[in-house]
């Protein structure tokens, strides 16, 4: 199991959690594999290819992996089939899934016949995605936040002018994050003041692979030649109430949700409780005067501040891009007393040793 | 004096220059040495002194240094006295040194009957001392300034707030800086809001074994009672112009100056051109409304903005300190056109081959 956590940091996480799957064969080979984003194979999956490219024998083997099997038809076929086409009589999971339309992976495959354990290191799998868990649970995206701010907090000088505070490498990678998301939320100010297109692009211009839906928050219209109210594919919230928002795009099918701004919308975001991840790009520029990054936070003395956490589980904490530094933070997790439930089906302990959720079937 | 300048690297740039040395032996050994700092051994000694204990006959030898060898008695006694007595017949110096009262070093060592060369890797050896000299060659003091910030770039809550934003780790390096300099300026708000000391200490309030000279700046009167007012080694400048107040402490004898706020203070360093070094400390924390961390600049497009330039000559630009970011910045040289004229009295130019500057003296 240890072997699959490691795998499953080499993920990237966002939509969907950071899993990683090691699979154990009778003569000791060990076959990790874990999952890259949204849409592509499953940790499990991505082990049995490897298996089976290099003609490994699975029919006495066990396969570990951080989070239960899923077992529906999302962009990717279910998992509980892919095990059992591939003859692994042995499955051992960390954590059950909290997404309930993939839950019961585990009960599908004992059914089918396998011996399925859960619980190993079920901790270190719930650490690993602890906010997915979270926001899967509290039925919301997984919301990352985006800032792009000179070293005195400013996102505009004076007069407004805002392009370009971050260098052209800062700019490609946030492209890049807008192209594993599945939507890009912006306030009718910054839909007004930029008229952004909000799409994923290459350098040159060209669209990357995956684009992300379009999100404007607010009531304002917006100039019907703008390239927002041109995009068929825009959904507007018209509220500023960020629940209310988050359920609307939860019953959207949103599970990762980007937000760029402007400076209140992040406030609001913040002050919700319901960022999970930040990426903040730092230009080396003392801007002085003009819109702060972040504006409207009801903060009045230090202790009340909010507190990220450096975050080096998928990206480093801490990197450079040209003449910028790109920060990443996690959020500090909801205090264990405050936490929303999360669905226990199986009542494994989370301690280290495994416990039989169910074996085979009875004669 | 490629060794010499990858021996300067080592350094930590302050009061003085980053300045390193590498003795050539007619058989081919190469020793190497670097200044550590105010009040040290210079480069030259460090290498002789290491050749020295390793027994290493240097009646043969060149000595490749960065910067010209010194003439003066300062905290450390002259260099050229150092090669003379080590028995060094030939010296290769790249930069003639911008001092006037250290300057001259490379004559007096010709006319002692050393075969002495100039100009060997010089632009290298300036760029490395772009700022040291720039500083050197204004009249007035290194200047260092220290930000300690929130992410959202606040300095301190609404309610004025302010201990601590930043890690114990940063606080105790900041101080570790504070041991390094001549001085540590703030303005009469800061001295009157925080009451500071302005020393240097160790983590459990010891005194580190250099003490900085508390410099205030503007006219307000301190409480009797306060800290900076009972230090009997307190500088008061009675001016808010910057130029003025950098006169003073170069006839202080003040070399390197660290500017620790406030904001506005801070702005007034920026807008006056004379930062060169910039040391950001950025905790993870949100604080919201209440004091930007620079307060002032009178900036109003984006293509005025100050360009910081992230500097890891002697320490790393980005490095973590706890939860904190620590990040290092030098400034923009000023363009070539309004640079300020540097000492020339060599005439070689700044190309990779040697210039004989003086022969030993005719007979």
């Amino acid at each position: 199991m240890t072997a699959a956590l490691n795998a499953a940091r080499e993920g990237f996480r966002g939509a969907n959690p950071l899993v990683g799957a090691a699979i154990l064969t009778d003569d000791g080979q060990i076959v990790t594999g874990h999952h890259r984003g949204a849409g592509t194979p499953h940790a499990e999956v991505d082990a049995i290819t490897t298996a089976h490219d290099l003609d490994i024998d699975l029919s006495a083997s066990t396969l570990f992996v951080t989070l239960e099997p899923c077992s529906h038809y999302g962009r990717t076929g279910p998992c509980t089939e892919a095990i059992r086409s591939a003859g692994i009589p042995s499955v051992v999971f960390a954590a059950p899934d909290p997404n309930p339309l993939a839950a019961g992976g585990g009960e599908i495959l004992a059914e089918a016949g396998l011996t399925v354990r859960s619980g190993l290191h079920r901790a270190d799998s719930r650490a690993l995605n602890a906010r997915w868990v979270s926001a899967m649970s509290e039925g919301r995206p997984f919301v990352t936040v985006k800032i792009a701010q000179s070293l005195d907090g400013a996102v505009a000088a004076a007069d407004g002018t805002s392009q370009w505070i971050t260098s052209a490498q800062s700019r490609a990678h946030a492209h890049e994050i807008r192209s594993r998301v599945d939507a890009i939320l912006v306030g009718t100010g910054t839909a007004l003041a930029d008229d952004p297109r909000l799409n994923a692009r290459e350098a040159d211009g060209t669209a990357l692979p995956n684009q992300p839906r379009p999100v404007v928050l607010g009531d304002t219209e917006l100039p019907a030649e703008s390239f927002l109210a041109l995009n068929p594919d825009i959904l507007r919230l018209r509220t500023h109430d960020i629940g209310e928002a988050l359920d609307r795009l939860h019953e959207e099918k949103v599970r990762h949700l980007l937000v760029e701004g402007g400076p209140r919308i992040l406030a609001a975001f913040f002050a919700a409780g319901v960022v999970d991840e930040v990426f903040c790009y730092q230009a080396p520029l003392l801007i002085g005067p003009g819109r702060r990054s972040i504006e409207g936070l009801n903060i009045g003395t230090l202790s009340e501040a909010l507190r990220l956490v450096p975050d080096d589980t998928e990206v480093p904490a801490l990197s450079t891009l040209g003449p910028d530094f790109l920060l990443h933070f996690a959020t500090e997790t909801t205090p264990p007393g405050s936490a929303p439930p999360v669905s226990e089906s199986t009542g494994a302990g989370s301690t280290g040793s495994g416990s039989t959720v169910s074996g085979p079937p009875g004669p």
